[in-house]
């Protein structure tokens, strides 16, 4: 939410990702935040801006959180 | 997020619920979903599309959730 | 607006109505109550989210408001 | 969009559903709504308010589309 | 909120106006239609979009509404 | 979507239509725009913003289409 | 909705508060503007963003009425 | 933003402009008032909703800004 | 709309692409996901998030669909 | 989400506050609750309106979430 | 838009204000920014939610941008 | 704003940057753009949809612009 002091002369880049997970909310965001770490460098920030999920025989069977997630151009 | 592949013919219906819970925000997720599965078959999306709760003596006395949820129409 | 302290495990459901009144906007909110309250028991809180009206001989015919009726499931 | 001159003292309910056709956006909307009309009298008017589909093998293999859709409380 | 039955092959302008009053809301919107139809034929609908006020010494001075309103184009 | 490279020193006017069809959503956005081609030059851009329609006897009886229709200022 | 045309170099500060009443919305509107008035001076203006309500026994049992108000930092 | 105390019987209309400019966002701004003020007299205030802009070899060729303008009807 | 049984621990990513045509609303959504599929494998869904297009001599000279496209990440 | 029955005459303010937690949105949630109610009396509802996070060394460094907050004036 | 690396464990209050300039969008940005400054230490960051102004003679006469601003509670 | 008449058989792709500046808000957009035009060819317009900053010493010390870039895929 609060900008870094550091970076003032930066590009970023801002990707949209959904992350899901049998368990959480929390966990769906993590395994897509993980997921992006594989192939990107310098990842900065996330926003959730959507939760949904999958019903499955009348429980959750995942959610699903899409995210923004911004990155440092190099 | 993702579309099922089998049911291109089908309509469904979307209704509204707000879920509740003292414990956490996934919490009350559950106990609308779980509600809802009582009278309705067929339940298969879900999205949060609002989070909000009740403060009593400073601290959250419980979560309030509003899901759409989508089944199948037969 | 404010939350109830004594609910806090009911779920509730959501509906969409359009009350309309040749008189006012109140008035058409209170169609909608009153038609709603026909038929539902425990109804909780509404809010208005759309305010239309038809114009006849260049005058308001009747005002149309869209409310969200929130109402406990048992 | 404009408004019947002489259904002033009605209440409409406005539901969610969501129609599928594997030809068409058009189509998917007809699919709805002949659906409700099967148990709903009084159906009077239709929004879209999103158009989404399922790809398979590179391919639309059927849209959604997701309508509020409005009829009046005898 | 409902269409008319009788106007399928019809095209409509939507313009935007800003009714005042110092008396109420309904009272800002009947004088943006009174304004309106003093220059324009065949007004149908209006839709109120944003609700405002002035304050004069602590009391509202007048309240205006923003309006779409739909007329038919001959 | 794309802008022109030709016309920096242009100022259009944003007008609002509502095209009717009783065919289909794309041809309710022709017959606005062909309406409005009859009183305007320099047509340039629309955008749907709004996709109604009347249901008849359980069927569609006319779509609906909102656009915002560009044009050049002279 | 019109600006003035002295205060140019002003800093105005925005507030949200709910006003509630059980006989109107104009009044709910109101009440909020009071009650403001009582601790700052120089307001300017408000938008009402939110109208919500409270329902007992069926009917309305006061309106709760969400504005944005303006004031001069001074 | 802030309301003018004098005028609380007069109605305003709302028109949508683009104003462009090789320069900057202000001059886009300030190009589609001057415009505006070729035809229309007692133009009161104006929001800005949208900034875009045509690029042109990598560079940025003209901004489009477009605002809402409001004035006075007499 | 509904969501897949089996993918859970999946992450997906979301592009945006506008496809045009000079046929139809349809045409253009299928243009963008069939140049979408010569690059990206595992395409799930889309979802089409704004209609706009181009006016030429006072018809339409091709549709624009914005489209959120979402595919499996490997 | 629900009103209380017994709070008609109250006036509200509603402030916007950050909570960060490096362990779950939850968490997040309630470090902004526990700060307001040091200075707060009276503190009655909230709202989460956008989850956001910082991302350090490819794994999330802390949450934010920016909640809309609601107390009775006294 | 990034967010800082040390600052996990702190909350923030976001603020409402409007700032006014004569000369541009910028200035008028600063203004507020500048106002604020004056009574709050630990100003952290800043959102320009909307660009108004006040038009004269057929001209600006000054900007309004609508800021929300963010600091850190000690 | 305005569509180009040539490129109808066109598909563009959309992203999302962020461009900072220690001067003005179109000189983050600025960096942005040529940011991207050193990796992208085909470029063709740009919307700014957030326009944020940091604040050090109670003074903007950077402005952070976010924009969608649209560029012609080949």
């Amino acid at each position: 939410m609060a900008s870094t002091g550091s970076d003032s002369d930066h590009v970023y880049k801002v990707i949209e990702l959904v992350g899901t997970s049998e368990t959480s909310v929390d966990d769906a965001i993590k395994s897509a935040i993980s997921r992006a770490s594989k192939t990107l460098k310098h990842l900065r920030w996330f926003e959730a801006i959507q939760t949904r999920g999958h019903i499955e025989n009348g429980q959750i069977g995942h959610y699903q959180v899409t995210l923004k997630v911004g990155f440092t151009l190099e």
